[in-house]
């Protein structure tokens, strides 16, 4: 069976700072139409950056659309043809102030790829030295050194619920428990 | 530091079918006014459902996002009022024909919290047994059971992109090599 669904026409509903939104109407595989709600995205970047002691920066930050603060992994959009892992040493360095030696790429995540064309580029940075935090100036930011098991299980116990800091805590996890295991 | 921002004005954008689009604007710690950008979403489930032979359900589905058929945990959006758990068996249901005898949480994450408000609820699914997949009139998936080992490897590769599918299969994973550490 073909799963495909074909363009038929565009209304432009948003064009924002960060987001625009269209709505298309497609055919689908049945021939029914119907509408898919498309919210575009620049992407972005999140780093898991490990210290020599096994401690993860993370940032705290509040969050308009839930109310809050939550704590995350240093991330941020990426800015128009930039390169993935240069955003990444940007955001790492803007949001914590650390450079780092070395910069590891952890794969893709697509955040809610149902309508939402976001896709996060996820690094694990190591050999870290630390200048001074310089966030943009409406950017309030606190950062965090947490010990690696602690993150973990503050991921698993759903304390963390931000969804590119729990994969990328995790994706660090299984890939050394693999690769113990397979020493 | 504080670091809220306190609501001034609302402008409604967009009311969708699954979407809501609204532009509010802020004041921030430091006073200055700017805009967020809030995409209302209803929020969802995902289930890593398990079989005795520890297979994991998967579906393929064309997500029109992205213009490609995507493999990810069975999944879909609360209807309103709906109980997640709840969501997740009538989910699991519909797009795989399982039933479960036991669905345990594994959390919640945020699909992307800078501007979007989607909650996605995470649970394991054991015990199955297997009616007849009943998809919406207009919703074309095939379903897959891949061996719980090869979608970790999947998930680690960057095969597997889908967010929700990575933590949820990450959180399977760190749970059992945790829990067998602890024994």
């Amino acid at each position: 069976m073909t799963l495909s669904e074909e363009f038929i026409s565009r209304e432009e509903i948003f064009h924002g700072r960060i987001v625009d939104l269209r709505v298309d109407t497609v055919r689908l595989p049945n021939g029914h139409l119907t509408t898919r709600e498309v919210i575009d995205h620049p992407g972005g970047v999140a780093i898991v950056a490990i210290d020599e002691d096994d401690n993860v920066l993370t940032v705290k930050q509040y969050r308009y659309a839930f109310g809050t603060v939550l704590e995350e992994l240093p991330a941020g959009k990426l800015e128009r043809g930039e390169d993935p892992a240069a955003a990444a040493r940007r955001e790492l360095s803007e949001e914590t102030g650390a450079s780092c030696e070395t910069l590891t790429s952890l794969g893709e995540i697509l955040a809610s790829p149902g309508g939402f064309t976001e896709v996060l580029h996820l690094y694990m940075a190591t050999g870290l030295t630390f200048g001074s935090q310089h966030p943009d100036e409406d950017e309030f930011i606190d950062f965090e050194r947490v010990p690696f098991d602690t993150l973990l299980r503050r991921c698993l116990s759903g304390d963390i619920r931000d969804g590119k800091t729990v994969a990328g805590v995790l994706k660090v996890y299984a890939l050394r428990t693999l690769h113990k295991e397979e020493q």
